[in-house]
């Protein structure tokens, strides 16, 4: 009997591999041709071309946006999936005006500075501010100074990103305080304004912009960034003037809220219509360059992963939903109005969302997935790695997402952000220098047949 | 006495766990080091800048590669290692000069084409060659048309790199044949001349160089490559204008060889200063671009190696050589001069080579290491994956090393190639492209890193 139960256990075990195997050689029969789909018809790459060079900028609630949203329309009406609709948002609407800084210094003469306006900044004071600089490292170093030390004058945030981490993100997320919350703390203390280092490791001229969002209790004060290699500038120059002042003009214009819209195509699920893997990326952008790497490229090979389905001819057994979201940059209304309706369709019956990947770290060679999940749904996508490997998809390890799906947190599915390498993004990033002409072609394919890799394999999945 | 056995067995195991840990955590703080150091002090970029802008294009033989050399010993001298010499090498010498090609086509009118010589061709005969075209995939296609269908005709080979090819070195691997050896064969049949798609995955106007060697029995024949949007618009008129014409004009020249130089600098060893461990890229470059990807960035990484060892004053127990080559481009002279020097070296006991590593796939983000050697060599280096992953090196694979080092092979050691992100590298090689502007500063300081803590690995490790 225990004989008989071995042979069993055995055979049931060997039936598995085999079936394991089988159905490993067919996945990867399939990734490879949805890489090689990518490669040879790179389609997305084109579609960011127009984007990024015929459209441009485009932060929200400006007519770019709009320009945006119906381009976006357009290219997933055209691809002819089973839907395609706008899921409306409403928006705020800033924009920039005239920007400029220049050092006055009795001792150094005077000096232009690049610099540009913080998203979401107020004015100056009749467009001008001129006043003596205070510069600081850190928030607490302000506090040391206090009110002071600071009152009335302009504080130069001059904290650097490190250049020693490896992951450049965690180099901005190091110094990215400085602009998101620096005008706070600043006008806490009745500084006149603030003048920020970019948040980057690069040093150049480009002056990086991004959003900051005044605290109600502190009166809101004029922002700008400074390129880095104006940020040395000025800092050598305030070491041999302390007097030294700086004459900003600042004009930004708040307007009314806008209507805006997510743009969404889907094709239908086979067998599960109802149940949903979404993948995305976000349709606005910062308007002082083109929005190429952020977040032009996760638009188009989001649209690209419908494309590759449609071109291999797989049905998928699940509703496979891309969704470009507006307004990531400022408030990141579309993320949250997708998830507040996703919740509500989850929990009455109407739909079940599986899984949700968004592509918001450029359009560089893609490393791997970053999963925010729970242990099973991690280790399961971890059992695919001899898949993903053969296409330089070395990294999946937990981690966080992408902003426009944590609000799906709440459903408990796995939120994946694909990890793209790091080293040349906030080059780039939030300044005039996010250009198509700074997107590979190649890399940018890549990152599209890898999203839809881990979709085809999260649905053909049986547990879910 | 078997409690007390395993009483001790336990403790040796436990003993060697923790040395184990301690000296995996004590390689993990010089690892971290290195990395920081490389990221910090970005000298490597600012060589390289020099040696792109200021010298340039330098294919061996010329005055370029000569002001090539005594720069890179300048830069050696000035950081002051334990020795500094140049190692003679005698190298071919080749110069293009004029070099178009247009078509004459009855039907669609005249065009010019993206061209230049392949490195060694022969100048056409008086400087200008008109003839007919044939357009062929492979040497199967040409073997087939025979004599009678190419003789006294133009030879275009138009088989494009495989963009499906996810390493792009497969992709050249598959094309560049035709460049090397396309004229031996289309001169076997009596044609007047090659034209030749570059071997390249991209799309645009730069034709890319390479060297070709004629084989002794056949007449040596004018060769050139053209852009890849050219070879597509050639290809396409050839299909409506079967008699259309191409009228080169080309005029090389050969001159005597000549005396140059490996430069080569070197940490000595403080235990066993005979021991050697190598380290290098290659000088020469083609003449048409500035040698920045293809090798200046290798050149510029190995001297780095030196460069962090002596900041963070690590005393290394073997000797760290950084070899840079000269003539990787056409023969190959100073990867076989160094290997025969090191062959009779190693054999005659005054030298024993460790380990060799050359950096010659262009300076984007690093991805690991490609090892030519025993099971035993790899899987020690395997070992350390652990350690090098924190720094995205998560390549590390038995493979090609370089091509310079690739005569250390009678010596028994691990050869190993810097292995680098592959999917813009093509779009630079061998062209008119490969400018420095091309390098991120990151991307090429973590390559230098990720050579220096596979250095200071080898280095530290007893068993050798």
């Amino acid at each position: 009997m225990k004989y008989k139960i071995f042979i069993f256990n055995f055979l049931l075990i060997f039936i598995t591999s085999v079936s394991t195997v089988v159905s490993q050689g067919n996945d990867s029969l399939i990734l490879r041709s949805i890489f090689s789909e990518a490669l040879a018809h790179p389609a997305a790459y084109g579609n960011l071309e127009y984007l990024c060079r015929k459209i441009g900028g485009r932060i929200c609630g400006t007519d770019k946006a709009d320009q945006a949203v119906y381009w976006a329309k357009n290219v997933l009406d055209k691809m002819k999936p089973d839907t395609v609709y706008l899921q409306p948002v409403m928006v705020s609407h800033w924009e920039r005006g005239e920007e400029s800084c220049r050092i006055l210094s009795e001792k150094n003469g005077q000096r232009n500075l690049h610099v540009c306006a913080i998203g979401g900044s107020v004015s100056a004071p009749a467009g001008k501010i001129s006043s003596e600089v205070v510069e600081v490292q850190s928030f607490d170093q302000l506090k040391a100074m206090g009110r002071r030390g600071v009152e009335g004058k302009i504080v130069f945030f001059n904290r650097p990103a490190d250049p020693t981490s490896i992951n450049t993100f965690q180099a901005y997320g190091g110094a990215v305080d400085q602009r998101s919350r620096g005008a706070n703390h600043a006008g806490w203390y009745g500084a006149a304004a603030v003048i920020v280092r970019s948040a980057t490791t690069a040093h150049d001229d480009f002056p990086h912009t991004g959003i900051l969002h005044y605290a109600d209790t502190v009166k809101a004060i004029p922002a700008m960034s400074v390129s880095t290699n104006d940020a040395d500038t000025l800092s050598k120059w305030l070491k041999s003037d302390t007097g030294l002042k700086l004459e900003m003009r600042l004009t930004t214009k708040s307007f009314p809220e806008r209507q805006s819209y997510n743009v969404i195509g889907e094709i239908r699920g086979s067998v599960n219509p109802s149940h949903i893997i979404v993948i995305g990326g976000h349709l606005d952008s910062w308007d002082n360059g083109e929005g190429a790497h952020d977040d032009g490229a996760g638009v188009v090979q989001s649209i690209e992963v419908l494309r590759i389905f449609k071109a291999l001819n797989i049905k998928p057994k699940n509703t496979i939903r891309a969704v470009v979201y507006m307004d990531e940059e400022c408030n990141q209304r579309g993320g949250k109005v997708y998830g507040s309706i996703a919740a509500a369709r989850d929990s009455t019956g109407v739909e079940k969302h599986l899984l949700a990947i968004e592509a918001d770290r450029g359009g560089t060679t893609p490393a791997g997935f970053s999963i925010d999940g729970n242990d099973r749904q991690i280790q399961k996508i971890k059992e695919w790695k001899s898949l993903f490997f053969p296409y330089g998809l070395w990294f999946i390890e937990q981690g966080g997402s992408g902003v426009d799906i944590r609000s799906l947190k709440t459903l408990g599915i796995p939120l994946v952000g694909l990890v793209t390498d790091s080293q040349r993004y906030f080059d780039y990033h939030h300044s005039a220098n996010d250009t198509f002409d700074k997107i590979n072609v190649r890399e940018l394919e890549l990152g599209a047949a890898a999203m839809t890799a881990l979709v085809w394999m999260w649905d053909q999945s049986p547990e879910q």
